[in-house]
């Protein structure tokens, strides 16, 4: 166990390199007789997939799933379900130049040590590629908490550099190139990612995620809080720096009248608390942000070592991302629902016969 | 396993009330030969037991730690050690107003729907009573890592309610009852918790970690990267709504080139990413932030509902306090310890006969 | 984590050495609502306990369990539960003389090369004595079992040394010191232990575990499978060397036609499988089978080495069972509650909302 | 996680049924830098492969596997390997005929009752081929073990229906098709086949495993003794009914002095205890039986019922193993291997820089 695992009842366990023949996945503990087939994957993939625009990386991945079982007569069977997606466009000789050196702010130098070698062709496991089943085994999360929960994910980009994004139209966000959710920004985008890419830069960014429908109870108090589990799988995507729940950081600077949540028959009275009290779910929306470093490889000359220890240099080019968040919407969202469809199930376990008498106050929200 | 345990090799298994009999832990995978006995655990319980300040709840508790089993002639078995605290100071007829209505900002509302039912008395297992066990199992880990890997792990407040405190002098955060690493501000630290005390409100804070020492490998390079667990574990401590690592958000608004940390045969020059790249220690500091909500137990009214779900008001009165995050910095050092020694554990496992061709650059300044 | 928590879902984390001051456990993920005194804990302990007859060891304890944590108003809260029995009766100055030698067929030997040291009094974490909190931890679990889920688990003697002991009356086991089914061999076995006493030597043993109202569909089908669990949790008993499911080591000389449990409306026609096929429960009632060995602790000299490896001899005085099997009936009966709580929850969080077009045949029956 | 998990360091996850269109797995926590092809895999693949003699079933399968990432430059690089073999020859109009009725001794009831329905065609998951991935995982484990650690592991037959077969000639197990050890007995057991499939019959067999080379320490001394994990890695193999460590269920019927191995100073002078004392490896050779039952697809009419309920008889036709236990030692095999190089390195992430003052005794014979 190298930590490829997550989730404790719904598990997923990944595996591939950007550069190697695949990448693929198991799911395992999905409830039986959920209705899926490929396409129910493929529209999430297709969301994060390379050279979707140009403003992202240029590589050409068709990003085909295939389950390879646990589906039978178009039905999950309960048994674990296989997926892999073939790579198509690997250009390894890109990497003969930065083979023996290593990119400042990237995992070259950290994998090196840990492992005493690296697989420095796209970045070998360390790629963002890793996250292809992130989002696909996230996809089967999504129908099922859909489907049977009416717990729906959505997410948009709330910051690119500089810019602040207000959720105007969040909807918006899933029609245009930046998942931004006030489509009268767009060229103010555009003009800011031309920019870094003609300076050979790149650009952070920040994201805001939202679960509606989340049922009051989700979460295990102690160790293993919703948002607990929110942090790691969210903290765990490349690149992200930051993880916050509700107010996030600006509780830091609230007073206590300022910040809770009165409760009144109709619901809660406000959503400071980002939808969870004490690591469980209170029937509110959940809502996190997360914040994305700049990709690390840039076309800016930096200072670095080589694979002896001598000081040299090294100018990125190849294929990358000016602004890793732009695609890590779909990937954020599908590790959001992998963790809610972990402690849907977990909550199921200990607490199916469980009822109080005390109403559910969110429900005529949600 | 309802998300009682934490880490997968150094493994704490957490057990208590704040009413009931007495709060315990057990501590397994703690290599064996490593000279412990109570006295090692109680100097970071001392740190944060209530009734230590007059800033903090007044409840009188002494905290006395015992080890039960897995030390033999003053050293380490290798099997389970077994530590207990036993309650003394609980007034459980101060709930007996609040055990029919939820306050709001608090777990009262989603345990009750969770469970069916809460033991209301001091808030049961949501109180911050069961830190005191995440101190003391993060004790052992502390001991250990110092002894055996050089790590130290330290902490100081950065931020309460509008105040911003500079790290100035970080050792003397030890010194004061404020975790306050510039003591020229102590008189207006101690104005603002009198001020909120007066108005029967509560405030957040923001607080700074730092771990020296580390060795770079630490970290699985995907869902559990080193700063997924890290935030993981911080994000489970009560209150905190923001796990950082390195600039954490404000790498959203920062350029490639500026957030990288290049790499030079003395080390990086530069530390931006918080001593981790690709989920992995760098050997460079580990840095994090975690921001601490307001206290949700204050004396300000505000609109509730009881058990039955009509509406209500509540005021908390009894003993609170008015800043958890006071108290909040040996509790986060204690989790990024009990993290660490976990993962440099997972790393031996794996990994114990590496050799990189690659120097250790960090090694000189650790 | 070395290996101190079982259970997946319903988890069980121990403690504890024979000459420390306590045992203890967390009992993780017991569903709340479950009404829970010490007094129920306290029958199963009472079965295991020393010096209940004058053939098992004559330590004096009376193994008062305590409830630490996670029941209120008499019923179980959800979280976790911490269970501490304290040692009454050590005598460490009884292993004096053993503490620089190894015992053969103990673990003093493997203790020694895994840790470096150990602790020598009373066998440390190796004795017997650490199964007092499995069967704590199991008596929750079978109260769970029987009344929620109508699950009830029994036991008897089936053979030790040369006598083979037919189930007559296997409810007459929980009258009799040595858990034997058939009353009128009673007296052989007194002869049996008597003599066996008196030659200072020990006895092996074969006990067999029935557990009845097993709904099917437990178990996971793979690596998990609900006799690969049972064998694990039975295995980890001190002392077991075989496991044995149904008709167990006799299945190997059977044909396919002689084995196979055919099938009727009315339930199966015959138990060769002992209850579980392709990992799962059918229905029909689990029986389990298991083999121990003789006490190493015995008065007949033998050659060993000692601490440095020179050869020595030794000869065992104390406290100890001739044998081990009589006083192993409650513990086994735990651990068997134990793995049928775990996957009755595991089964629940996967397949709540399963249902078969076909009848459950065995349901009459059970 | 439904159990498709075996391993907490050396962990590997599988999937695939045995008609759809691939197996797989994953192996997660392999060290890095071991040298690893597919031949390594397909060597031990091709001992259990389908239509490798005319005893076992007919079905043609190349099982060519394939590793997909986890290998770079020949060696591997300590992320995750993920394996392949496409299934080939799948012939599921034979199973049209049962789709709708239980086979006595068999899972087919089972997964019905637990999932509400089940992949019929060739049993799906609880197929014998779901075994290809246990001996793919477990041949990377055993080059490992045999190259890092001296471990090595052998089986054969030890008994087929009414044959017992001495091991006469360990050896010689791997050059006839029954892995049979005494190859004067070979004429005997083609008859006993020949009689057995012309009867439409199947017969049960014992296997005994032996790893050679295993250093003391190995294995966690409660519930994850090193016995107990093989009694779950082997009772986990379909068909198995028993697993004994040593001697097994001999040692109920012996005395303590019989039973005890005495100790020397050159090494112990018996091994009843198979290798493992307190749960832990003494340094012997760990010596393990496991008893198969008979295949539960044969063509005797049985009595039996369909999936609604009614009563109905069965035969089963198609290519089905007369004896599950002739292809069985490399599955048992690669098993004992997954669960040796999990304890390896369980062992050294506690214990990695234990020095114990006694010698290893067993060093010069192993």
């Amino acid at each position: 166990m190298s930590g490829n695992t997550i989730g404790r009842l719904y598990t997923v366990t990944s595996f591939g390199e950007s550069h190697g023949p695949a990448l693929g996945c198991v799911v395992d503990g999905c409830p039986p007789g959920l209705e899926l087939c490929e396409a129910d994957i493929q529209r999430d993939l297709e969301r994060r997939r390379p050279g979707s625009s140009q403003y992202v990386t240029q590589r050409r991945e068709s990003d085909t799933v295939q389950i390879l079982s646990g589906v039978f007569e178009g039905r999950t069977t309960g048994t674990p379900i296989g997926l892999v997606v073939h790579n198509e466009d690997q250009r390894s000789r890109d990497y003969d130049k930065i083979k023996d050196r290593f990119r400042p702010n990237h995992a070259d130098y950290t994998y090196q040590q840990k492992y005493g070698f690296r697989d420095y062709r796209g970045s070998g496991r360390a790629s963002a590629r890793e996250t292809v089943m992130r989002v696909a085994a996230g996809a089967i999360a999504r129908k099922y908490l859909a489907e049977r929960a009416g717990i729906a994910i959505s997410g948009y980009l709330a910051q690119i550099g500089p810019l602040t994004l207000a959720p105007v139209n969040p909807a918006a966000a899933y029609d245009n190139p930046f998942s931004c959710p006030d489509p009268s920004r767009l060229p103010e985008l555009e003009q800011l990612l031309w920019a870094t890419r003609g300076a050979g830069d790149s650009i952070g960014a920040r994201l805001t995620l939202r679960a509606t429908g989340v049922p009051p109870g989700l979460g295990e108090p102690v160790f293993d809080k919703l948002d607990a589990d929110i942090a790691h799988a969210l903290m765990g995507i490349n690149a992200v720096k930051a993880v916050e729940i509700g107010d996030g950081v600006a509780a830091a600077g609230q007073k206590g009248s300022e910040h809770r949540d009165e409760l009144s028959p109709d619901g809660f009275l406000a959503n400071h608390s980002g939808g969870v009290l004490g690591g469980i779910s209170s029937g509110q929306d959940i809502l996190v942000h997360l914040s994305i470093k700049p990709t690390s490889s840039i076309q800016v000359p930096g200072r670095t070592i080589d694979i002896a220890g001598r000081p040299t240099e090294i100018v990125t080019t190849g294929r990358h991302d000016p602004c890793v968040g732009l695609r890590a919407v779909p990937i954020a969202e599908a590790m959001l629902a992998i963790v809610l469809m972990d402690h849907y199930l977990r909550h199921r376990a200990q607490n199916a016969d469980v009822v109080s008498p005390t109403p559910d106050i969110t429900r005529a929200r949600r």
